[in-house]
């Protein structure tokens, strides 16, 4: 997509100072401006890369004087970094719509029900009574399993691929290589040392609003469902193992990973490679350090850290002491030396 | 797919008491029973759930004597939990029987031999002088390189891939977006501070009865294979490195990950987020605690915890000291003044 | 693919002893020598082996004069190392030779521009103005978003998908699995406790011989770009968030990874499972030890250990310290008992 100056300036109200017909197809920073890119300067400390910029038109307040020639093309609007925003909502919105109708060859089976104004890319396969709401997009190579549910104005990624009998809701967005509805990793010891595989047999829900990042994985519960509640977003390479529950707009960064049952409460915020047992409930607004390793049930609002996860107060001040330890170490060893001749000399006194 | 209760009855020898044609097309606890879903009781503890419960159908034992009005229809049976599971046994046949015969379009190489009563969903690819086993399936978009075997029985579901030369036994299952057989991360460093990639030719062999699953990585082996042996279970989202073997029915969680050319021995069970080291030899029976770091090769039967990793009770005896160390390190700041005014005192006397 | 020993006596300018039909189709290991497979001796110490390999040929220096029968054929060559590893390169090309062409049914968007001498695999699709190089290998069920560029002989592995605006190089390699240009992991909060996702629209850009492991995720920019410098080689199963920047012959071991705007130096050594905080600077020649959390900016050439990351010689120490600490608290507590004496015999003595 290729936007004229003249045509910006149209849908800001705003004024062209410059080159009416340059074209432009991307944003950059201006400090990083590149030619055939759209800046913009609010902040007033940013002015001096305007002079030397290389982005091919820059917004700028209206007020905007320059102090020095400008080779650039400026688009002068009433407020620079709003006009910026609404900008970026308009290339998003663009460019999304250039998705649309359904590619060829796709397999849809004709007992799936497709909605209104979808777009499904090529060599997507969707299933038998699966059901894709209105405006939905299914990017290539998707896999919509028999008896799933996917809301309205949803984007499944290229490569998304959700079990049989699981449920999206409205708004998810859904990045390439998710995996939804996977088996739990449930298998019952034998006598001889093998393991007999435990059927799983549930589910998994995505409420509205929730957004999984790339190759992260939500596996079914084993009897039952695995639940993402309304707008919890999750980054990616996530493990949520089956029968787990993510609250409501909670927060997961990547490479976390919970064990099977574990429930988490609302608003949590946990940061990467952070882990949590089974059978677990984690409170509502918890939040977790990086690396943590959770092993008990944790109280609303509590911030934790380290492994085992411990208060973070308290895991700050013993990260600190653990750094210091060899020192610590040879003060001791000191001290046993001082306390070892005191006692020399209280026996070498009472004799 | 709906069951009538008349149906279950019939196939269970049970006995309907309320309404012979409602249908059901799930399972759910009783507890948690939903209209259209089968429960079953078999605890006494649960009883008093069946006078509420929403599940359409619930089987119970011939023994039951309800202590109140009950709104849902019963299938009385000998033993309410083996006919559970019958149930649930036939449950998941019928729904893999749902999968059969050969979508349209796939890629099928001339040369590949292909089994009776597959199943091979659309855009699956499969290269030359590949062999699938009979009743084997392979979901939409699975990817089987040249020369690959995959044995009888087995289940790849939609988006495994299978690198040339690999060979994967029978009655495996493999979860979506598993990678079987990529290169293994092998380099040599040069005099100008670049890399030359290592030539990766060997291949990846699973035997029979391995599970592994989502977006879990096993590469081939530099020269030679990477083993999983006949009964292992991998979870989601795990590394196996060139040239690792995994025993025979070891349990590996999440997120777990090894390095290059490490053995691990039979009927290991690891928990998630563990890390080893390469060139290590794991024994059987080891047990390894969920985010332990493991350094140094492992004997028969050892439980172990922690990064690095050391046994489990030292390491539970470790955590807990290092939980009380800001405790410990005031004792001993104290300490170290008790003892200073001992040898003030000590050197005062002396005067 | 099958090789004759007299071909291979040819190409190697070699001399066939025994039979000059027998043929293989792979390597092995001399002490793991399999019928239809070549091995090789070069080092004395493996001598015994070629006494009782299964190997079909083996390739050995002309000089060699075996001391006992041996069944298997051998070829004499110049140096059998070396021999072995044209052989190797042979093997390597003429397999990656036999992908060419464009298989069928592919979906490529009009406008993308396609290079000579590439192979497209089933089920791949290119979106608008994309641009592949030429004697590129896009492998089945590959996605190119719109106006991707791929470079010149690259190999894009089964099913790796490359979000719209991504630039990759010339010369990489991208497994199975690999995601490009995913969202960075971006939400701001508002006052009703939801979060409003913050649009990514910067893209990712891999510079020349980039290799890249299976299901490895790197995010786009929130703006402007993630970039993976020349020669940067990356393992399975890492994140790389969104703004991060991956110096020139970076390698990255397997399951790490590393939280916004990051930037990791020329020439870095990390071991798997390691974890970057965001908006660090990583200097160059840095070394992270596995499974390191890292917190804070790390100066050129330091080598780092544990988490939170110290330098590598303290960790050690540090971690010998904390294996030894149930016995120093022990010492400790006898300590504090012998100063308690002391302290009670300076009081008696005192009255």
């Amino acid at each position: 997509m290729e936007f004229k100056a003249t045509d910006i300036a149209l849908f800001l109200n705003g004024e062209v100072i410059g080159n009416n017909d340059v074209k432009v197809s991307g944003i950059s920073k201006i400090e990083e401006g590149k030619p055939g890119t759209l800046s913009f300067l609010a902040n007033p400390k940013y002015e001096h890369f305007i002079y030397n910029t290389d982005s091919s038109i820059v917004l700028v307040n209206r007020t905007f004087k320059p102090r020095a020639e400008i080779k650039t093309t400026l688009i002068k609007v009433e407020d620079a970094y709003q006009a910026f925003a609404s900008l970026l909502d308009l290339y998003v919105q663009t460019k999304q719509n250039t998705r649309k109708g359904i590619e060829s060859p796709v397999s849809i089976d004709e007992t799936a029900s497709i909605g209104e104004d979808v777009y499904i890319g090529a060599f997507t396969s969707i299933g038998k009574n699966a059901k894709v709401g209105n405006t939905t997009k299914l990017f290539p190579q998707v896999f919509i399993g028999d008896n799933v549910t996917v809301g309205e104005n949803c984007i499944l990624y290229a490569g998304v691929k959700i079990y049989d009998d699981c449920v999206i809701g409205n708004n998810c967005i859904l990045h390439s290589g998710v995996v939804i509805g996977s088996d739990g990793f449930g298998f019952a010891p034998q006598a001889d040392g093998t393991y007999k595989k435990i059927h799983q047999v549930g589910n998994a829900i995505l409420e509205d609003d929730v957004e999984i990042g790339a190759n992260t994985v939500v596996d079914c519960g084993t009897f039952g469902s695995t639940i993402v509640r309304k707008g919890a977003k999750i980054d990616n390479l996530v493990q949520v193992a089956h029968n787990c529950e993510v609250g409501e707009n909670t927060v997961i960064a990547g490479q976390s990973g919970m064990a099977g049952s574990t429930k988490i409460g609302k608003n949590c915020r946990f940061a990467g490679q952070v882990g949590l047992a089974g059978h677990l409930t984690i409170g509502d607004h918890v939040q977790i350090g990086a690396q943590s390793g959770v092993a008990k049930s944790v109280k609303d609002n509590e911030i934790i850290l380290s492994t085992p996860a411990i208060n973070y107060k308290d895991a700050v001040k013993t990260y600190a002491i653990i750094k210091n330890l060899p020192k610590l170490r040879n003060e001791f060893l000191q001290l046993q030396k001082d306390v070892e001749s005191l006692k020399q000399a209280k026996e070498a006194g009472s004799k």
